[in-house]
């Protein structure tokens, strides 16, 4: 294995503010960031839009897959349906499964199939790291966004022995603290889109329009996607 | 949750002799099965006819999910390559990984990507059970076929909350015995395939003809699918 192998990674992108910070990190690690980027039925494609103008912006390779999921009923992928306006609980991820009710924006197995991709196309090109920006602070409560639920995933990559790993750097971070950390990094908020739904503008209501707007405020900086 | 909830599986299934027994043993203990089957860019599409014609047997709905690895270079998957026709040693999950070179038929990330979408659909459908018919016996000695990758994915699961749980039931059996249990079954091995070839007959020198000739030969029965 070459000095240049050791320092490939695959980085998941969506687009949004949490991976296109993950991969200006993996960036500023040292890593040479191959993205993937998934098409997944959302029911708009702007965030693949602006997932595409962060990889092109960091100069990285990327790769759009198409995956279909003909059973989901989640409301991110089905147009018929409202995206929830009020806002989730936060900090939910330490609450057994059970006590609530999945937000309906939830895409069953999301993750695990994205990362499932990433391992595959990590053994290919011989990267020995997955990079993904999952966030179980300022987030709807997602199970695929917990800490447990990645603690499980290190433990499967070792027991599969292809030398992968995965790192999750901002799991435990506020949204403040991620665009802090970004802003240092250069990361090019105005280009990434975070709203659920599929206007030209962000709608300001959904979950994540309001996480992304608590974290600008909070940080005390404007967000240069905003209006 | 009612009754006929909570008996739903999803059972993997490529069209060969371990899937279509686990297919089998799972309506035998009483599961109403949903299948999926994958074009995965195989290099032919007659293990998908073969897994279609099983689950019709076996009056089962089915689903046939295309995925796309645009880096795999397995032989599998890329039909300017060799299969390779020296069987594999067997018995070789116990072995450490870096110990042996992975078999050119491997896919990388595969068998976790199968899972991973069995996992979203389960969670869609509310089935509680994922069925694959993997086996680390008489097999390639690929990873993600060895009892400890499975015993990381049932802790994944678990993990995840959603209360899906996979079940490898012939993991540990020989050829022989998986042949002995589906004959019982009355498993229609005749619409089965195993060749990694795409030709109309059985290569009968792949690694996956071999196994299935040893299976039936040791277990004194007719391979129905032989010429």
């Amino acid at each position: 294995m070459d000095e240049s192998d050791k320092l490939k990674a695959v980085v998941l992108l969506s687009g949004g503010l949490d991976s296109s910070t993950a991969l200006y990190l993996a960036q500023r690690q040292g890593f040479e960031c191959h993205c993937l980027i998934f098409e997944y039925s959302q029911r708009h494609r702007r965030e693949i839009k602006s997932a595409v103008k962060v990889a092109k912006k960091a100069k990285c390779r990327f790769k759009i897959i198409k995956i279909k999921l003909p059973w989901s009923s989640s409301s991110l992928t089905d147009n018929r349906k409202d995206i929830p306006e009020n806002p989730q609980i936060k900090k939910r991820y330490s609450t057994p499964l059970k006590t609530f009710q999945l937000p309906s924006t939830y895409v069953p197995g999301r993750n695990t199939i994205f990362i499932s991709y990433a391992l595959s196309y990590a053994e290919s090109i011989n990267a020995k790291t997955i990079f993904i920006g999952a966030n179980a602070v300022d987030f709807s409560g997602y199970p695929d966004c917990r800490p447990k639920y990645y603690r499980a995933w290190k433990k499967l990559l070792k027991a599969l022995g292809a030398g992968v790993e995965i790192r999750v750097p901002l799991i435990g971070q506020t949204k403040e603290q991620i665009i802090k950390l970004g802003t240092k990094l250069k990361v090019p908020y105005k280009y990434t889109w975070s709203c659920y739904k599929g206007g030209r503008w962000p709608c300001g209501v959904c979950d994540s329009c309001k996480f992304r707007a608590k974290g600008f405020r909070e940080a005390g900086r404007k967000d240069p996607a905003a209006l």
